[in-house]
């Protein structure tokens, strides 16, 4: 120690980090759309931005268990929603996939193989290989739709039994992806599960607190959310929701004891290494914003939503080399095109594949993904009708200034 | 879907989740007063609460390599700070425990043996156990001062060798343990595990950001930091500090490959799952801090918050049926008595023993466990002077109504 001083130039870095972004621009960046914070959450965050300061009534050491704020009424109420037996909070989507491989795979040690489609999230990927876990895509029709077939998860199981000798350890569906943002239905993969007697989850990252799920009637046994990616909460924050056949898999009660101490922790979810960590402003926001999630995922606001994004989309898709990416008409609103003429034209712009970001930016939009330009990435949830209309005309006049139209 | 309604009654219930404590008491919390946000932390939160708000400028796809707010160079200065290596975010201190063990454990795989100190918080046991790994503990001196003797690391590293015909796969010192406060020196241990060869971590949760730290000095291979325990962050976030030689240990690139869309994430990290779940208010919060954190942990401000504790404690300690628990004087404040003298009121006290609750909160103190009575912890970091006065008048005040005097 010792080395490091106080002094005038720290100060300067970082005492000053905010962002102007919030109000004063239109943003549609494809991540951040559905995790902007309700207005009650971002009084809750105020109010509980302090490290612990959910625990302040902790009265049983476990955060699932605290009842003041009403964490075991939002739990319940969560479960209820989503119709599944059971919620715990995680430290987010990925960690959730994660724990649930690493339970199936103590569960049952020669299953080895995770079925997922091949839009998964990269987070998929890596909880299998963090687990040691050896992966099967399940394949998509490529160009331009990248459409999944539901038939194909029958073909690999089959497969995977075939060649192992072994039924896979788990099935993932991604509900809506994070590239094209195609919305598949969970139903028909429910009963290849069901059928094969193979456990299924649904990555719902995208999905939950935008768009209604019902994890029962679709045999769904674990799903992933996300808060700060879809709920409305500052996060980051997960959720796992899971049957109650699977209770005594991820609730695992510690067993470890002290040689000496003999201190033991029975109180504790192993799985989640004791209280999972959310406990001040994730929690607490995603609690807060939880009126206003059951509120948009129902049907009149989501057809809504997804009027919004096919508006834009059947004013941008005559654009000169301009291909909509993914199925059409949308369901949920994020979106993939691809930009060949924009692509062309950061060839010889000055500023390169930034030109576009510059571009929006000037008409006050932001979000794309800096200096990308052959392909766009854009999400319009909860967009007004006067924001999305500005973005289409934006859109359209960047187009014509390049003589795209 | 559909047997959940939004309504009133859901609107009520977590609409209004405010927290009225904050300014209008004194928090002695044993966990919440080195989380407490700086003002330039509470700024950052309103402008980043939301949930991917610092991916906003990400170029790379990686937290750890964002330029603008300034990650890249707060982590380096972070790592200068502790003097080590290589610092990464983490979704909390528990989570650099797990993924060290998990880490090295892939290493070492005949290593089956992790050396603890026996005051080591509960996620150091459950690390180990989700690893499958075995615990073995380093004795302490038992009542009153629970020390522990550096000298019994080399006994039990021995031992493990010695039964195991393997050394212990990591050793671990509790810097400054949850439950005295007691602080360890952690340069003994470390020439211990430099003479052994083992790697040899710190869980600095409860000290990084209250007292300083040498890692380099002390042989510190890795270090685990808690954002929202110590280091005025909202989390929550940890922190994962470690030596260049366990770069490759820790920094593992994916390797996995989509068998038919070979997509590959060379990329991302493994062991963090991509980007630790720390992209919005934690990691925000904790750099606006940081200026503050590197200002209160220079010898003038920790002797000051040694010489507050230590006046609480000389004025209570007479008080009959008190008895102060660990190492004195203190030199960390989160301080642990044994109250004989408030367990017997609270056996026929009508409240039982959330009567001293109630007795500090009509004196404005908050922060005691519900319900407690035979122990009692708190936590006089960051108060002010006049605050130190009015907590240790408040005290001797209970203290006298009950005859203790």
């Amino acid at each position: 120690m010792g080395n490091f001083s106080y002094n005038k130039e720290l100060v300067e870095k970082y005492s000053h980090l905010t962002r102007s972004v919030n109000e004063e621009y239109i943003n549609i960046h494809p991540l951040q759309r559905g995790g902007i914070l309700t207005p009650e959450a971002y009084k809750a965050l105020i109010s509980y931005g302090d490290g612990y300061s959910l625990c302040d009534n902790c009265l049983k050491g476990r955060i699932d268990q605290i009842e003041n704020p009403p964490v075991v009424d939002f739990l319940k109420d969560v479960a209820t929603f989503l119709n599944i037996d059971n919620i715990i909070p995680t430290a987010a989507a990925r960690d959730s996939k994660r724990i649930v491989m690493q339970s199936l795979g103590k569960k049952f040690p020669k299953r080895k193989t995770v079925i997922i489609d091949s839009l998964a999230h990269y987070t998929t990927y890596l909880a299998a290989e963090i687990n040691n876990l050896k992966i099967q895509e399940i394949p998509n029709k490529g160009f331009p739709d990248f459409e999944i077939d539901p038939q194909e998860y029958e073909n690999v199981i089959k497969n995977v039994i075939k060649e192992e000798n072994e039924k896979p350890l788990l099935v993932i569906l991604t509900h809506v992806d994070y590239k094209y943002g195609n919305f598949n239905d969970p139903k028909p993969i429910g009963e290849i599960c069901e059928k094969f007697d193979v456990p299924y989850m649904l990555n719902a990252a995208y999905s939950a607190g935008i768009l209604p799920i019902d994890c029962k009637t679709n045999n769904v046994d674990f799903i992933s959310c996300s808060g700060h990616k879809s709920m409305a909460a500052s996060g980051p924050i997960g959720l796992l929701g899971f049957k109650d056949d699977f209770f005594d898999v991820i609730m695992v009660n510690s067993e470890i004891q002290g040689n000496l101490s003999s201190k033991s922790f029975p109180n504790k979810i192993c799985t989640l290494l004791g209280c999972p960590p959310v406990y001040g402003a994730p929690l607490i926001t995603m609690m807060a914003s939880f009126p206003s999630i059951v509120k948009r995922t129902q049907k009149e606001m989501v057809e809504e939503e997804s009027r919004k994004v096919n508006h834009v989309i059947q004013h941008i898709k005559n654009v000169k080399g301009i291909t909509v990416l993914g199925k059409q008409p949308k369901i949920h609103p994020l979106t993939n095109i691809k930009t060949d003429c924009f692509a062309e034209i950061a060839e010889r712009h000055p500023r390169k594949g930034f030109f576009i970001r510059d571009e929006f930016k000037e008409r006050g939009i932001i979000g794309f993904s800096p200096g990308i330009s052959k392909e766009l990435k854009f999400n319009t949830f909860g967009l007004t009708w006067e924001q999305i209309n500005h973005f289409t005309s934006a859109f359209l006049e960047i187009a014509e200034k390049y003589k795209l139209i």
